[in-house]
């Protein structure tokens, strides 16, 4: 209190809150922090936090509040319990930060609730985050934050406390822009993890050595943020607990999936990999990390694979994994674009977040602008990325896999896409083009 | 030999194979099998066969040969392997069945070789089968043959000893055409498979008891031959030998999606199917019974699970199992229509032939063949089964297995092909208009 810095209640200590809420007690906040799990509490505490003794407990004369638990119905309980619920306990005019990655519909809903209950007086913020556990610790999140101008007004420094300089996003259109933005960048999010297990179990199989895999991958034009990030813990092979449990990006993936059934919009990328995130809970990986998703790829542990390739033929087969992943992240950058243009998202402020945060490729981060400006043809189509070409090279890579009985759910679904395109005449056309599978 | 039937040489003696050479045997041929396999050598001599010393032994002297092993590598070798192979030792005029599931490209390569090597005076016959091991062993398959006239003039009497009187397809076109048949009706089947697999475990996750599902949808619009068929042993799940491999159904769809491949053209839920028998060999099911599939949508037994819902309760979750059951096999019936149009393959046989053999569904047979006329609107659109209606009723049927947790693979591609036609404007017309999405 010293620092002048006012209280703030804090609910969801988990891989990404617990980053959060230390970072705020490094920042001289004082902050009390509650979980479900008392052993979070308990290390919050050894962190310097104040550890709250119940849910109203955290809430009790903050006039500062953020919820980072995991789901929908965990904000709903933390907010409207009748027994628990911090509504009751809210000081009046107290600023609540929804950093929880929920559906716009749902966080629309809240608003409504608070009304509904008289506690309008509640300046609400919808402004879900990104960037892992690292950068929640570090204060360098990415933020997207809706809401009313008075609440953004009040709200601001502790979203600037959390956040990179750079990589706060105040997103215009009130409760839910935040949280449709959160999603539009999930689909590459949710894309990107499920390919970088794709592309590393794929490696496994060509007998690969899966530390120059991983490498050659971050080093081409395959690389995604996500791939960087997860494949150090898929040669670790540490997933219990999980940095990002499966549950996480299956709650993203489902917001997207439900959303786009709600319009009517294809998402065929981000439900294969939504199907594949399902499949791996039936066989008891919903608690571990989500970088052990390559099991559903290969039985063996990635580093158990020694390399016993000419030089030539490591050559060849590593330029297969990376073109594969290459040629799937086109699609996903499409697939992730035209949701966006959809739903009318603040384009700029997309590309700006995308590229700066967890969902970024190198394929979105060149070819994505493009393809949200409908720049389809021009100097690209001239080059080998024709739409034509990528069938042609794609198809091979997936022979040669099939004939290796290894699964590639996303790249199959991607050369879909493309043969889909080429039959609707776009064959000759450039890679970006394929956007216009989805926006027809 | 006092028959006076001519004496037969056999390979490949596993589940179809075994039931087809004993039927023979029961129909007074002389057959010498063999199998890499010694214990199914002898489990032929015990029921009357002449055991075969070796693959040549079973090929001296028998004007004719039928080949039944697992895949064209394998047929390969048993052709054309320089130290083993039974080209040197078959007799000159020798007539050769390859009922083997292979592509056409590969049967054409046979043909190919055969005149190469300067055999072409091998009366060769391209004649996959279709039916199942009891139908083998009935003499009542379904058989797709394809050849020269003098081949076919020739060998036409055993064909008939193996098949159904009603069920022998002459098939036009020479060598690959019989194999391009049983392809896309293979497609089919490829389907269904995984389908039952998909509606069962759907059923057991939403408490539904095992039986009761499996009759509901035997009696119901969703039925197809393979859940008929599947779904016994998969309650049973005695999985282990196999009726059916895991394997087998993999590798004939793997000549489904590298045929498409190679013309370019969509087969999006064989591919999904594909995936998913692809994930269940990395759990370890590849030689189990392909109705183990099930175990990628559920972990435990399906007959475990103890209904404890009101009837009006069961009665609404059985109705969604085979209504989306119902949706998917649409989908599936367009995807084997408009394959069959593409390569030109002879309509009223492909109808026919579905229609008596695994291949077929309650779907296809009643939506199929104007499907195939190109018979898209007219009354069917006026009624409940539009394309709009289909999306709103399984997007809520998806929605409710995902609060679940339940993969729905084929289910969620198959409403992704619903979305696209709408989205290219057609969900107004009758479901049997979702073959546009493959034809323009």
């Amino acid at each position: 209190m010293a620092s002048g810095k006012p209280s703030v209640g804090f609910v969801g200590l988990g891989a990404m809150g617990f980053g959060m809420a230390t970072n705020l007690v490094k920042q001289g906040y004082p902050v009390k922090g509650y979980d479900v799990f008392a052993a979070s509490v308990e290390r919050f505490k050894a962190a310097g936090g104040i550890p709250a003794a119940s849910l109203r407990d955290s809430a009790e004369q903050r006039q500062y509040y953020i919820c980072m638990v995991a789901s929908a119905p965990q904000v709903q309980d933390v907010l409207f319990n009748p027994e628990t619920g911090i509504l009751d306990v809210l000081p009046r005019g107290a600023t609540f930060l929804l950093c929880s990655t929920v559906s716009s519909a749902y966080a629309q809903s809240v608003e409504k609730e608070l009304k509904t209950r008289g506690r309008d007086d509640i300046l609400f913020i919808d402004s879900p985050v990104s960037g892992g556990a690292g950068r929640a610790a570090d204060g360098t999140l990415s933020i997207m934050a809706g809401g009313s101008d008075a609440a953004l007004e009040k709200g601001k420094f502790l979203l600037q406390e959390m956040s990179d300089a750079n990589k706060l996003y105040i997103v215009p259109g009130g409760i839910g822009a935040g949280s449709n933005m959160k999603m539009v960048h999930q689909v590459l999010a949710a894309i990107h993890i499920a390919g970088a297990s794709e592309a590393m179990g794929f490696a496994a199989r060509l007998g690969l050595d899966a530390h120059a895999a991983a490498d050659a991958i971050v080093k081409s034009d395959a690389w995604t943020w996500m791939h960087e990030n997860r494949s150090k813990r898929m040669l670790e092979e540490d997933w219990n607990p999980g940095a990002s449990a499966m549950t996480i990006i299956l709650k993203d993936v489902g917001i997207i999936t439900s959303t786009a059934r709600l319009h009517t919009f294809p998402t065929p990328l981000a439900s294969s990999a939504e199907q594949l995130y399902l499949t791996s809970l039936v066989h008891g990986y919903g608690p571990k990390d989500d970088s052990s998703l390559v099991r559903m790829y290969t039985p063996d542990s990635l580093v158990s694979v020694k390399c016993t390739l000419s030089p030539e033929e490591t050559a060849r087969r590593l330029k297969m994994v990376t073109t594969l992943m290459q040629y799937t992240n086109i699609v996903a950058a499409a697939e992730a674009v035209a949701f966006a243009r959809y739903l009318k998202v603040d384009m700029k402020q997309f590309f700006d977040l995308v590229i700066n945060a967890a969902g970024g490729s190198k394929m979105f981060n060149t070819l994505g602008v493009a393809m949200g400006e409908g720049i389809t043809t021009g100097e690209a189509a001239k080059g080998a990325l024709r739409i034509d070409n990528i069938i042609n090279e794609l198809s091979r890579i997936v022979q040669e896999a099939r004939d290796l009985y290894t699964p590639l759910h996303l790249a199959t679904e991607a050369l879909n896409q493309y043969i889909l395109a080429q039959r609707r005449g776009w064959g000759g056309e450039a890679a970006t083009s394929i956007i216009r599978v989805w926006e027809s």
